[in-house]
């Protein structure tokens, strides 16, 4: 069933102003790995939560979970979890080309803000699910769906004044899968934690690729 | 090299009002498969490709590049390359269980917002890049990285009153790269067709799932 679609169409010089506005708040955005402890209200990360949920999915699937951590003893299982793999992955299974890739941003396997940042969001992507009678329904791009709703999910952080750091928990996914009592058919796509940057926190000296860099125009 | 995050901190009221604001705001989004050939100004394209660029990637890699096609002739052949391949995916490659997870949605081989939108944006991951050196240099995360930019790509579009549909071409890659005379280490991962809706444009008639079907709290 096809339903009327309800829009109202901006004039041109509203279309340009808010997206300017939108690209300067976003561009304000940076990656914050000191995350202070100050408590967050709930109802932003819902709001947060909500707004990933609006994300397109492919044949409206919806495969995301989104597991929000305050509990101050799980945070600090999922800090041991992650940090006993990434000391293994940074000094045997990585190797060298990427441990020296990553030399830049500053990364090591002690990962502090994994027990202060008031909350964690562990986003599952659900590679099947199910139909009404039980019956397995494939989830068509669920990776690529579920990497555009924390898109969005990012974008509704920084409106929202807070910080995080996109994260890729290599390996840990199954043990954290279980600590978390989530099912078989969702799998740990990526770890963010969100708060309230530290007073004194710091970011790599990085600059963003310039517009003619990113994009070709077929006039 | 580290710099101090420059950073204002809201107050609580703010960043529950702003949180809201901006979920309503993309809560409107809807993917619209009937886009009106009205133009729209490149000032506007070009904030929205900057916003693409501000996203979060795998060690700063970058690995994304946006083609924007406006020009006719280009996008007739895309159209010719892209309905020529769905005719087949519909009919032989997709099989019955795809095709019947597709009715709902509507969709057909025939795509007449390849060439009535104004703008193409079609959408590169860039698998490896290069080093000053000329040596290749890996890019982790390539696929998870540009759909999260295509996340922000998809607010900014929303935030300027513009619609899309983000669309997956199937086997069309390689064609569509030759055309538009990308590199071997760029494939084509996303297209989406962006303008106005036309005015009698509909959708269907989904539901998004609640908050407590996505969000599982640990507190
Ligand atoms: C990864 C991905 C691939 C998609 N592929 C197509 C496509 O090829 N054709 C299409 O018409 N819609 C496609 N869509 C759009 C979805 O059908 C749409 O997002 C979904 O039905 C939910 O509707 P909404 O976006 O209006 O909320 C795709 C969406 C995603 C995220
Ligand atoms: C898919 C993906 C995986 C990432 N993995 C990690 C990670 O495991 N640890 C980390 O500290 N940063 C990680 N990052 C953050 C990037 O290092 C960061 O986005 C990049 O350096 C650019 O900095 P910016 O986000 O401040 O613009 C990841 C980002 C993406 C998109």
């Amino acid at each position: 069933k096809q339903i009327l679609f309800r829009y109202n169409k901006p004039s041109e010089a509203d279309s340009i102003k808010q997206s300017e506005a939108f690209y300067c708040r976003m561009n304000q955005r940076r990656s914050v790995r000191s995350i202070s402890s100050d408590p967050v209200a709930l109802e932003v990360i819902e709001n947060i939560i909500k707004t990933g949920g609006t994300s397109p999915s492919g044949a409206h699937t919806e495969p995301w979970t989104f597991v929000v951590v305050g509990n101050p003893e799980i945070k600090q299982q999922i800090r041991q979890i992650i940090e006993t793999e990434e000391e293994i992955n940074y000094q045997q299974r990585m190797g060298d080309v990427w441990v020296q890739d990553l030399q830049p941003v500053g990364t090591t396997w002690v990962k502090e803000y994994l027990t202060e940042a008031p909350w964690l969001i562990l986003i599952f992507k659900q590679v099947y699910g199910f139909k009404k009678n039980g019956q397995r329904k494939i989830h068509y791009y669920n990776e690529i769906s579920v990497s555009i709703a924390t898109g969005f999910l990012l974008a509704a952080i920084q409106e929202a004044g807070l910080v995080t750091v996109t994260t890729t928990p290599l390996n840990c996914g199954p043990s954290i899968r279980v600590l978390l009592n989530r099912p078989v058919n969702e799998k740990l796509l990526l770890l963010l934690p969100v708060g309230y940057p530290k007073a004194e926190a710091t970011v790599p000296d990085f600059k963003r690729k310039p517009l003619h860099e990113i994009m070709v125009l077929c006039q």
